[in-house]
């Protein structure tokens, strides 16, 4: 019987590392799971404690297709308390994660055939939901010297190459960490509003970044940012000495859409919750499309996810970043005895993307051999980037600081016997 | 800027109906609510001791993208229970709800432009989704003459008029109640093998049933299924009688495909947890695409609803089952009293769907008026059938008795001041 063509999209590789690694642990082998952009942490106890208190108290049903009120309003105000961006709550939809996001952003903003640019190296969901729902993927190639970032000229490019109805940024991005500067996301925004490209910013990492923070909550890490020693020639960015992350919540008049969720930031991976802020024209749209095609996300999550924004909420996370930044530290301590030598920009989020090449391995090899040899998962580069990917790792952070030491010793030790 | 043609599909009627009865409750005004497929009891008690439990005592993260070991391997149990069919865990696919399922199912099934067949009246959701994927819906007019069910010889004349790539049935139906009797789900199944037709079979609603029922769990009510006075000749459904709702389950090596949540007869809705049983050609798309479209369903959901498979998750959900038994007997025993001569036989599910045209009113404004007048929330049938639905009204009986009781009062009076 037929098998659609559109369901031919590559599985997401971390997820065969992860259970490689999982199937060396359940043998008895020590694995450090360094594969996995996940928090060890998992949600904070006030957002723990909430969910106890409703399953205790009453039960759940549906909520309205586009989210409980109280979150979207909780959620409207993070704008205001972090950026000083006044955003209604009616522009806000609550969406099962990131991912559902997506779905409902993509659906609403493009329809088959049309074309969707995004930087290559990049999250590999983007280009695998688009092309699922019928899109055409745009890779934009985006390397050191634009801090892996696509630029005005590149989207002016595509779109006189052979027409554009949308982009996908993300700052901090993943797999690279690096950020858009302020002044550029606002440049990237004005120049869709004129073309009539859909701008979607995925936000997912904002505030897991390593420099001054937005203020009211944000962590603010109250030391200058470490240097990134990275080759190539690349300056650290504007934004990560100044308030953080830009956020395109600013541009949502102008037709942008973000795109963020509790899974990073707030650690509550497996809850299933993020969130869209919508320009106006595409509320109704989403909402019709959110009540067929998820009726609602989960409902415990969105009750309990309120306590996210409270002030304890704010605190927890902001423990789990200063841990990131800790081992961030420690990594670029010791980036010469790895012996990296290009090494992405790690402005943000809790990954560290490195070229691996001068192994004289591949990095699908590169990765297996470590996790069969010493007991270490990462992820090979190319979930991230179908041309180069087999250039280079990707290492999570978002563990303990002293699995990341033990890691790095591992690493180093292996490398040492290639 | 432009906004997809996808994304203009109708919204469903009854989110808008369920936020017209909020405001006037909120108002003050007493309200009862039937319009929503909604058990108003909520979880079990023993679900919701176990989502505490791993509140209590840990963190969570993602699962693996097709669930949790644990609980594909309790699902696949559940059909050795209540079916005696043999299913392996790996044909499991754990789902973000019913609507998690069908994305996914339709989406490696059917490519843009296939031919999806669909019983109307029925649940708009799935010719909604399938159209925002670029697939064309075609509607087979289902009457009381086959039970409101979609038959071979419809699927034939379909597959010889355009072609036919898909088919999806409901039974018990959303919003008629009726089933498909044991030979002729195999009929179907058997003619959809021969044709090359991929058959997605929606069992939301299996163990609601008033009849005999499955053994080992599911509800007995003990007692004769009282007989449905409908006109139309229609006759009650042979299944009702036998070993309730016959599942597709037993057809995937024929390539079906099962849907199925735990919304309904766990009364889970709002967890968003629902699962599908998959041909084995589906399994690595489904992995693929539930990687890339949602990473995993809710995971604390997940965990918690292994305890639905247990003794006491099965007599909880019996217990609702047998309320529901209850407020269907007292809706047809007051039949005459409502003046309701054409409603669908209500086999299954928790709806009771109705001709309402002797009283020179459309559904939709009938069930405003009814709302304003009598504080009584139904669905207009529009959601529903785009051609009849304007003569059709669905009344929901998952609440209370009480509750239902004083709605008929309401109706009854209301109708006599018409």
């Amino acid at each position: 019987m037929k098998v659609s063509r559109r369901s031919h999209v590559p599985p997401f590789a971390v997820m065969e590392v992860l259970a490689a690694a999982n199937a060396r642990r359940a043998a008895g082998e020590s694995v450090l799971n360094l594969c996995a952009g996940e928090p060890s942490t998992g949600a904070s106890d006030v957002v723990r404690d909430k969910a106890i208190e409703i399953l205790t108290s009453g039960s759940l049903g549906y909520t309205e297709a586009l989210g409980a009120p109280p979150l979207r309003a909780a959620i409207a105000g993070h704008y205001a308390r972090w950026y000083g961006v006044d955003v209604d709550p009616a522009r806000v939809a609550v969406t099962t994660g990131s991912s559902g996001g997506f779905m409902l952003a993509f659906l609403a903003a493009f329809d088959v055939g049309d074309r969707v640019a995004l930087a290559r190296p990049g999250y590999p969901a983007y280009k695998n939901i688009l092309a699922s729902l019928g899109c055409e993927v745009v890779e934009l190639a985006c390397g050191p010297e634009t801090r892996y970032q696509p630029t005005v000229a590149q989207l002016q490019e595509a779109y006189y190459a052979g027409g554009l109805d949308g982009v996908v940024v993300a700052s901090p991005a993943n797999p690279t960490g690096t950020m858009i500067a302020a002044d550029e996301l606002a440049a990237l925004a004005a120049w869709c509003t004129e073309f009539d490209v859909r701008l979607i910013s995925d936000e997912i990492y904002h505030g897991i970044t390593y420099g001054a923070v937005p203020d009211g909550g944000g962590p603010d890490l109250g030391s200058p940012r470490t240097p990134v020693p990275v080759s190539g020639g690349v300056a650290p960015a504007e934004t990560v000495g100044s308030a953080g992350a830009a956020t395109a919540a600013q541009f949502l008049d102008g037709g942008a859409v973000v795109v963020n969720s509790f899974s990073k930031y707030w650690a509550m991976t497996g809850w299933r919750l993020g969130w869209l802020l919508l320009p106006e024209d595409l509320v109704t749209p989403v909402d019709a499309l959110a009540s067929n095609v998820a009726l609602c996300p989960p409902a415990l999550a969105q009750h309990a996810g309120v306590a996210a924004f409270s002030a304890e909420g704010y605190a927890a996370a902001h423990e789990n970043v200063t841990r990131y930044a800790q081992s961030r530290a420690l990594l670029l301590d010791r980036l010469p005895e790895l012996g990296w030598t290009q090494v992405a920009p790690a402005d943000g989020a809790f990954y560290l993307y490195a070229d691996i090449s001068a192994s004289g391995l591949d990095s699908v090899t590169w990765c297996e051999r470590l996790l069969a040899e010493a007991g270490v998962a990462l992820t090979p580069g190319t979930d991230f980037d179908g041309v180069a990917g087999r250039d280079w790792v990707r290492l999570s952070f978002a563990s303990s600081v002293d699995v990341v030491r033990e890691a790095v010793d591992r690493i180093v030790d292996w490398q040492r016997r290639l």
